[in-house]
């Protein structure tokens, strides 16, 4: 990609899908931020922040253009996270956003989608934003400061309509009943 | 304030400064977002959450249009939190933003920036936009995620030349070394 | 049990064991503390402070006459947490103690040992004295200050010969090199 | 000290006292366990960990033989850490313990009761035992584990009988509604 030019983030490979009736394209969800977190079940750093900063996504851009996605990219110990288990330890921590089961590869441990996107490894967070262009693709420990940056600013620059600066005031934060939003 | 028109936010008033040569005015940072974490030194919400999180609004917008802010608004405790114990916590606590001392008011224990305001306590977090109208005016604790997504909504609003798309992709988050942003 | 004399604990029934070349009993233990962290491998709470704090008491007492002991209890999910998934979670969790398969039982969900404990979940702590007696029986979380008192009390009272004061002050706390135990 | 003596500890030299009617000597506390916690009331670490224990250790030990103390020995930054600042702090923090203000030193920085212990720092924490003897003296952080474990060990060697089994059973941990000690 030159350094003018955004890439188009590649389709999702999934073999199965979690908390969703039909499997979900991005292609889909055109005109959305995708918020797409990379797990495994079993891995450490996934459970202790990972999972806990996407539930903290997927509940605060509940009611705005943002889909929250998972995806389980297993590359080491596939029998003890077979679906049977992913769908007990969704149950256990209350996972409820559509979860991909990245599709297992023919040639090595390494699974469909988590190649395309030449993740390092798990933990991983990705952004899309509404035109499908790739913006993050982040290993490890990212903080909650730098992701609410970008996604406010994904959905800043979308919903922009210079002439009225009335909508402007619509990207405040979700405040609790101990705060207000001005 | 109508539904319809922000707030142009009040001017600080301070009798003192820290931590710069010469008093800040609002007026002089036009263009410029403004974060204002309102504290007491001896407030123990403010120093377990407000100070980590000013000091990490400070570090991760160093580079960008962003100016933080303290704004020590004491309204109890007064002898204990005189400018020289300031300056000792300060060191302490390694606070490198500038720091205004809110005026002391005649009449009573609230401060004369505090009244401005309208501040229901301490710690309390200010966001003010690029044209002085204030965003943000919140009591008590707030997740990173809503502070991060107002701001950058705000950055992105104004970088924003609707005809020049390779902008955008400059409102990118700082990421560790291992971590690669798009 | 009355309330003048402690209850032997039960031996533990277990299918399988991980990190031990042979099963272990109770019986072999007398003469020292043991300590065992019942739990499932996808239980949140478990995951998220019981093995923690089992790994701290497996190196805390490392060089102590306290054995560390695993019990794994499934009650839920069981085709999930099959021993090719635990011995994944305990490679990635890096536990290194000994940890007891609990005998699935033929006539409910609730297996043998959790059973004869009347364990009411996991994470579960059990504290066993140098003679076998029941010390500690804690549902949930409970602090690492509880803990080290109970275990400390029963080091001193086992080490104790009241004719030499020498040996108790044996009875240190473990310090990093910032500190110093006098 | 020879290695097989533990030192007598010196006693506090204070020149003011909060949340007691009267001074208290380390004399008058023989019988029971005295737990120390030098701190500062401008320095970060004894903020965020020093403070949260020495409440736990005030609060967990209430009814036993254990008299938790704090000792403001401050060495830097004396103006703005004077009596009537502490009480601010001691109030916004909920400290309800005594507290002995180190006496200053009329020849340098460092007050008279750290002088004495030879204390490297803020926060340290200092364990004497029933006879008064010094336990432990340690700088920096050191785990509840650890504190719990001398604190029990100290406990149980002190209330032992040998000849009376039943009162073992008296050393166990405080345990809150969730859980159950044998």
């Amino acid at each position: 990609m030159s350094s003018l030019e955004l890439a188009l983030a590649s389709e999702l490979v999934a073999s199965d899908w979690l908390n969703t009736p039909e499997p979900i394209t991005l292609e889909q969800l055109r005109g959305q931020v995708v918020v797409i977190h990379a797990f495994q079940m079993l891995c450490p750093g996934c459970v202790s922040h990972g999972i806990p900063q996407v539930k903290l996504l997927h509940e605060y851009y509940a009611n705005q253009p943002v889909s929250v996605l998972g995806l389980h990219s297993v590359f080491e110990h596939h029998d003890a996270m077979q679906k049977h288990a992913l769908q007990a330890f969704a149950h256990e921590y209350r996972l409820s956003f559509p979860i991909a089961i990245d599709q297992a590869s023919d040639s090595g441990p390494i699974p469909e989608t988590m190649q395309r996107y030449n993740l390092r490894g798990t933990p991983s967070l990705i952004v899309i934003d509404q035109k499908g262009k790739l913006r993050l693709n982040h290993f490890g420990h990212i903080d909650n400061l730098a992701v609410g940056n970008l996604i406010g600013s994904l959905l800043a620059v979308n919903s922009l309509d210079p002439s009225d600066e009335k909508k402007h005031a619509s990207v405040s934060p979700h405040c609790d009943e101990e705060g207000c939003v001005v």
